[in-house]
């Protein structure tokens, strides 16, 4: 966003609101600018005061001698959007509005922050808020929020939708160490969205990680083509509560049905490249990791300990997060062997005995850190009777220094570590009290690395060979009758031209034509009554399978309208369905769920009557799905054991069951009128594959 | 165990190996007893020495004044044994061997280790260790380990396995405010196992909680029945890392390949009623709750907090955790109306805004606690600018003093706290700083309501309609015969012999023989070639199904004997299985795996051909089976869904399926000579089953 530099590091700052009266909001404003080092021009607004906590004031934003490039505001919600309009008039880019009282108390308010909307565009302002509890930037420094604490300064940037829970991380973050570059309260979000704040501070030199507390993201159907700019550049950790509509919406459908309220998030955060948190604890273990560590190779690690215990559960943890423990070569071996007494273990983990003196750390860190295969290494130390804390940190600073390597220090232990984990800490070497931490920080650094080496390419912006008026035609044809179903043939008709293979379906009107459809398309057949009214069609005898002529499709015809007639007198038929039955394959399904937020959200797994109950399948957003996204979705369920040949079967042909995901895809994406789609099953063959199955509903 | 309560309480203490040299562990330990405010009488035994530390010592264990009730030992361990049997001779029942050198060294300490069990066992002695840190007793008080730092005093007691690791969290407990009752290293575990201890800890009045890291779990059949007995008793709370062999040697079999390597111990665990954590982290956490609350009377939840955004976190972490939100009644909801602004929320979470005096919190707890639907109440305080930590804290002591219901405390900060977790943790009530951990350890008080409610019946025990002897009889031929595998005839026969439906299956040798006994069996029947060594039957022409004369019956089982001559020319087939071909059913598997540690490990699940891919199964031990866990295990499973009647379908016969599960588990517990088992499929029917391929393995 074009200035929003300058909302967090202006040359001059306006605080409207500010006042003299001890306690109020625009006291305690002016008061933080100060106190917290802000070093540019401070600008007072006030109508009624002279002088504000010994600076000038001014009447209004329209009086001062220069253009402020930050304003705060703190006034009476009613009065908000004029200022507003004022300081747009005068050419304010920045706005910060801490007043509440809009959207987040419905009625008036809504209409309040309508109106403040339209004036940002209108003047074409950033803003953050309004019931924002302001910015902090720790660098400038500046604190514009009504936060009594400044946090320690450092290189996470915090964004927080919960004003509250931004005050309790700040005061936590004194008591655990953590430094912040930027924090920032989003409130309503009116201006700047959380993924406008998130493509900026991705280019900030202050941050190197970017971590959120969100309870909803703003709506945006290139979400994941967005974010993935910014988590090329930067890790990015959210902890996103409450749940998606999405799932509950659509659970008419078995693709609606597989998908739980919160797959959305969870699926459009992953092809993002973000990490997704569930608890306030990993958010900010995993911020402290970022915001020390280099980035590493891979996922190789190597394990120092004093207690072969820490030992045992590091390596448990990292079977859970399917990290590598290193096997040393045999002269990283021998090297561990002169600086390790023969009762440790020179096998990763390396167990240096409960009574290693600090040179046995330094030698042994420095043998392991020197070998190539390894990645990451956690040293931990335990405060055996001999342990020296202080020097132990020492040396591991010292040991460390010339690699550029993950090393995580596990001080598992309270006093004893007190001053060993602040040295560590200011040297860029996270610490944690328990080994499982650390392992869990080392699969996240090693995950980024993985987001780095993302190849991004779009295979489903490359499919043409589509008949989108083919298409448009059908849709067209059945709103026109005021239907939202498709019928089967309709549907049919759709796939085919999307380039899907499905067994062929033709709708017929006479007995006549239903025999004729039949021995064109090859006997055997099947005869399905058609109507998007008749919902249990096998129940009412509507469906009969295995017809082998034109003679008994024919009579079939007659007996199958007969019998919808009986069911539902107050049914008008549109004809039967006539499908040649196919051989039965490997059966898989293929589905659509569209997400108000996301876009159209693609379902690939077993097919088949089951598919609710055996809920083997996997979800991609279809907007910038790339190829490896699809081989991902793929291998993520059980049947593509199946497809690939399980226990010496054949298998089914994989490039036809992917070319169906993305050309799913991109049927759902050419057409947001869809809103639910089902292809379940597609049989698939050794060789092709036959949808069995399509229904779209529009 | 008899005597243990003088191990952490003794009236006299002799310390073997007590030495004046500052540093030596000799010194370290009459320090520690002494420092730590041990107020029995202490005789420090030196051969070289007349006083120890300025306390009288004596040359031996034999020429002490009395017999002591706790000797500590603490010399070179080629002496450790001789210095037992003096004090086995002398009557002394409690020793703790800090000593180590045996069986974790190898070679002569695993002979050493074995002479001092044979000590032991010859004067009936208990003994922690050897190579344990010591004993810890903060009641008595008692310190004979050689940590430098006595843990705060409480309820939990610690069972540690790790030397290190205990130290390590003696040291970290100081900073968490943890509080110990006991201490205990256990080491080698040559004496008294984690078994003992957990079972003697049970009926310990200082201890109300018992937590344990664990590396491994000393063999006992009947583990599960003795742990709940504990369970039944306390809360406890087990880390057990490192992962067991059953698994991984039992491959062979679809059930073996189905068990991970650690599940045994999983299921030991659940069955007996202990909570397994996987990180320190969570062990602490659920200790402390269970050391302060109360045990709730259900999972229902409400949540008072000052910031909206920590309640919708908490929600978050509710559902993954299964916990209900309490919906109040119009009375509680109009009651808290008055306590709380129109601003905030009335409904769960109740929010009672960030500047919420001390005064609404009070009220707000006083209406939640006094509704009887609130089981458990987590208190939210996040350090708003009005915010009165102290305050608050009293009034969440003073509210909630009159009710018998857990209240755990959210302080989401850091300084702003230090005072009020300290007052709320002595006052009975556990702090944290994350919502996300106040729901999870909610979760475990309520899962400890739910063990203390369990059944303990055992239907294995009342199954008597079996015939042993023709099992015994079967099992005798197999071994005669020099085979470990049984043919499916035999394994038909057992499988009758206990009471499980099985397709009939007949053991024939001549052509003429199978076509009677196909006549007798009535057509279709399957015809198999008989032998434990042809492994692909299918493969080479031995099996045809759908035979349906006697003709044609004589016809192929030349057919089949020429197949296997042509493929296995060296192998001498038994002959030719004929059995009886059986409607298809529904297909789960019945299994089981035999544990080194725990006996038989019963299997349940989704049968047929992908049984290893859809990986749908369920595992109970069979020892101490009860008729709750039986039905924990088929509900389980998704193939309980298909057995109820998924989709309007007619479903299988459920009793028969459970009355499956309880006989393998009769069968295996009879016979530890079975090795494997494997019924799949057995086909289910409305009424009734069919077991179609037994596989036994001796």
């Amino acid at each position: 966003m074009s200035g929003l530099n300058e909302m967090f590091n202006p040359s001059s700052v306006a605080v409207v609101g500010a006042s003299n009266a001890v306690g109020k909001v625009g006291h305690i404003l002016i008061n933080n600018i100060v106190n917290d080092g802000y070093e540019g021009k401070i600008y007072p607004i006030n109508p009624k005061s002279e002088e504000i906590q010994g600076i000038k004031a001014y009447k209004n934003v329209k009086e001062l001698p220069e253009v402020p490039d930050l304003v705060v505001i703190s006034i009476p919600s009613p009065f908000v959007n004029e200022t507003l309009r004022h300081c747009g008039e005068f050419g304010v880019k920045n706005v910060v509005v801490i007043t509440a009282g809009f959207k987040e108390v419905g009625g008036e308010g809504v209409k309040l922050e309508e109106e403040m909307i339209s004036i940002l565009k209108e003047f074409n302002m950033n803003l953050i808020g309004p019931n924002s509890l302001g910015t902090i930037d720790t660098h400038t420094p500046l604190n514009t929020s009504f936060s009594q604490m400044m946090p320690p300064k450092g290189n996470i940037a915090f964004i927080s939708q919960s004003g509250a829970m931004m005050v309790a991380i700040i005061d936590w973050s004194v008591t655990a160490g953590i430094g912040f570059s930027k924090v920032i309260s989003l409130g309503n979000k009116a201006g700047n969205t959380e993924i406008e704040l998130l493509e900026f501070l991705a280019d900030d030199d202050d941050t190197s990680v970017v971590i959120a507390y969100l309870e909803s993201i703003s709506e945006d159907p290139n979400f994941v083509n967005h974010l993935r700019k910014v988590s090329a550049k930067k890790p990015v950790i959210i902890l996103k509560s409450g749940s998606s509509a999405a799932g509950a919406e659509a659970a008419s459908s078995h693709t609606g049905a597989l998908a739980g309220s919160d797959l959305a998030f969870d699926t459009a955060f992953k092809q993002a490249g973000i990490f997704r948190v569930t608890t306030m604890d990993e958010l900010f273990d995993v911020a402290l990791a970022f915001s020390k560590c280099p980035i590493p190779k891979g996922r190789n690690l190597a394990i120092i300990t004093n207690a072969g215990g820490g030992g045992v559960v590091s390596v448990d943890a990292m079977e859970r997060f399917g990290l590598n423990l290193v096997q040393f070569d045999d002269d990283t071996t021998a090297k561990l062997k002169e600086a390790v007494p023969d009762e440790g273990s020179v096998k990763n983990p390396i167990d240096v005995l409960g009574d290693a003196p600090v040179s046995r750390y330094h030698d042994s860190l420095e043998i392991v850190l020197k070998n190539d295969d390894v990645d990451n290494l956690i040293v931990m130390v335990c405060p055996t009777a001999t342990a020296d804390a202080d020097g132990i940190a020492d040396a591991i600073i010292d040991a460390s220094k010339d690699f550029d390597k993950p090393v995580i220090v596990v001080n598992m232990g309270g006093p004893s570590f007190i001053n060993a984990d602040k040295t560590l800490r200011e040297h860029g070497i996270p610490t944690y009290v328990f080994p499982e931490t650390a392992v869990k920080v080392v699969d996240y650094l090693a995950r980024f690395e993985a987001v780095q080496e993302r190849n991004y390419d779009n295979p489903i912006a490359a499919i043409d060979d589509v008949d989108k008026a083919a298409v448009e035609a059908i849709f067209d044809k059945v709103k026109a009758d005021g239907r939202d179903t498709l019928l089967g043939s309709e549907a049919y008709a759709v796939a085919t031209a999307y380039g899907i293979s499905a067994a062929p379906i033709i709708l017929t009107t006479t007995k006549e034509e239903a025999g004729i459809e039949a021995e064109k398309m090859g006997f055997p057949v099947v005869l399905k009554i058609a109507s998007d009214k008749i919902l249990h069609k096998s129940d009412i005898g509507g469906v009969k399978v295995g017809i082998n002529s034109k003679d008994e499709a024919e009579a079939i015809f007659t007996e199958i309208i007969d019998n919808a007639k009986k069911a539902h007198p107050d049914i008008v038929p549109d004809g039967v369905e006539v499908q040649k039955m196919m051989d039965s394959g490997i059966e898989v399904l293929v589905g659509m769920i569209r997400d108000k937020q996301f876009g159209p959200m693609i379902a690939f797994g077993m097919g088949g009557v089951l598919v609710n109950l055996l809920e083997d399948v996997s979800f991609k957003l279809a907007n910038g799905m790339t190829s490896d996204e699809i081989d991902e979705q793929f291998n993520n369920t059980k049947v593509s054991t199946l497809l690939k040949g399980f226990r010496g079967d054949a298998g089914g042909d994989i490039a036809e069951v992917k070319e169906a995901i993305k050309r799913v895809a991109r049927l759902t994406l050419d057409f947001p009128e869809i809103s639910e789609l089902d292809i379940n099953p597609i049989f698939v063959y050794e060789k092709g594959s036959s949808a069995l199955d399509v229904k779209i509903k529009l």
